[in-house]
């Protein structure tokens, strides 16, 4: 499956995934116990659903994603802020923390912020020989380090953590998870990738692109 | 996919499933950035985390499954109360009902219970044909009913709803459908499967069998 | 608390309330540790929140409110569907069920009707008189008949099943309840519910009054 | 409402709350349409329901509880894992981190580990001056720094937390908030804990006190 790099040392990639397009007009149609009529049927249905309002949303529930994801604690945080997904993290009370950590680019102070998250590994590491539980030294480590998770979701979910990580008034670093995830999705799940953007990301003035 | 009748017109089928055995492991192993050492270590892990107390249900979570079934309303209703998992069922505001109801076996006054499900097709009929929208027409017809759904679920709820429904305080009805969801689900998943029945179902002096 | 009718036989009610519209100001305010700085700045706090696109949906989901509800089967199985909150439901696997089904106003043969519901009530009694037990008894017993449970939900999932079914699109009978709701949630939490009202509903062209 | 000190510099505070035992106690008397035949039969049941195996977890829901909660980062990122349930917590991307961390007690090299912090703050606000985004400077302050978030939570859930938390295996920073919690929780629901307690904690060996 395909793997994208986000920031410097960071990743998404779609590791699994069920259902798709299929599912969605599958759960649709056995509403209406319907059949589809011809070639672009199922399109026009998909079109529809996710232009109306209130949307069917059970029907975008059978489509399910499970992504890997290598990111820096603070985007974790919001990740995990959804509720609908199921995650697994990497554990920092079983595990030690690898020395990576995020640095933005086009900053100032970066020697500084470089000294200082190479400062808290040393200290983390001399904690640990020190006979500190793992679970306590990580209390040095600033939430710039990486972690990494899986995570299921369904479409349905996982567009609504698309409207709001991509939205402008979400933070860069989310953001550019989010595009990197959308052009994945776009790849397995095209119709519902494209008619969403239509009719929501667009309207809301949400780019998808840099 | 297998399907499996159930109780007199009914059945369940497995439409699609997504991860497995093999997703709990990538689960677990995430969280401890560990890998397996032997050809049989993953079977062990699985059985650990099914008999610890308080179990870590995320790692069942990236499993997933997608059922077709067919049951009386009366069961469905049941059903639709588990909330973890996403259902879709055809539309009796939409559709016509098909005249298919329960019948059980061995009961007493089953020539006057057969008249009057027949009857009460008879009248909705009548009162869709003089004008009554469908959607209230139903109001004759009784739970015995079947209807249709699809229901995708991940692995941890589908383990909690084998556990409330092949319990012996649960109605027969509803144990012959997560019987027969039992038998399907050892198919794709023996580990888990096996695991589970040993570790929860077993003590519970649940049976999976008749 | 307030109970208004709702159909010839049904009712809601609002059992018991929590948080309210401070509750939402109270959530909203420990995300940017800000204060009040005049009398209406809260009531524009809510409102600006749910004009907002995407919204934040969690600020809302601290005001809880418990309804008892007495509907038609067909209203509650439609109702059941909405996963985010709790109910508890009379049950005719224990209970024998009272005599009570909905009869639509202004329809043709309703004396049909009414005929078919109680015969189907009548047999119920014999079935279960004759050793059926109840669980199964109720096949015969039409989804018009009515039903009770208690539905604890907090706003913002409240807000979701008003938008839901208050739209045209949905089933008159179910409205109806929706609207009771609506009117009775008004009193307890005003500022959301006029704010709601406005952001939401009256761009949807969904009214509120009959 | 009751605030109890947790670690150094924390604390869990019970806001507000809803239902308490006599809610539980309602859920579960309209699925038998019973009534109290004597002053202990509520206790009974309650009794009954905890113990009984699956249990009916419905009817604790109808109970919710509203809490406030200051704890260091490492602590909130496992809480928020918790998904039956709804926080708010406060944003480093609007406001100014407090200078306050979590120092254990009894462990070696404490001075050089304040000596970090203090300097992670240190940068932390030059960032911020030289002109980084709060939500980016945010990257050099560690998991051991304290924040705050609001809770509410269902009483089932709220238990599932409780046995999750108060495991041996827990971290034994989270342990304190969950024995805190458990202390708050027997005041005001003081049937469903203590029945809780006997039926749950005590047959796993955790333990509420220190």
């Amino acid at each position: 499956m395909e793997r994208l790099p986000v920031l410097d040392k960071g990743f998404i990639e779609l590791e699994e995934w069920m259902g798709g397009d299929a599912a969605v007009v599958r759960a649709a149609r056995i509403c209406y116990q319907s059949v589809a009529r011809s070639a672009d049927a199922d399109e026009r249905l998909i079109r529809r659903e996710l232009r109306r309002e209130p949307k069917v949303n059970t029907i975008f529930e059978h489509a399910v994603l499970r992504w890997h994801i290598k990111c820096p604690i603070f985007v974790a945080r919001q990740w995990h802020r959804h509720r609908i997904g199921s995650f697994n993290e990497l554990s920092l009370r079983y595990c030690i923390a690898e020395r990576a950590y995020y640095v933005p680019e086009n900053e100032a102070n970066l020697d500084e912020y470089r000294a200082h998250m190479e400062a808290s590994f040393d200290l983390y590491e001399r904690l640990v020989a020190a006979g500190w539980r793992r679970e306590r030294a990580r209390a040095v480590l600033g939430t710039g380090v990486y972690t990494e998770f899986i995570w299921t979701v369904n479409a349905w979910s996982f567009m609504n953590w698309l409207t709001k990580r991509l939205d402008k008034a979400a933070q860069w670093e989310h953001r550019q998870y989010a595009r990197a995830a959308y052009r994945i999705w776009q790849g397995i799940m095209p119709i519902t990738a494209n008619a969403f953007y239509e009719a929501v990301l667009k309207p809301l003035g949400l780019e998808v692109e840099e």
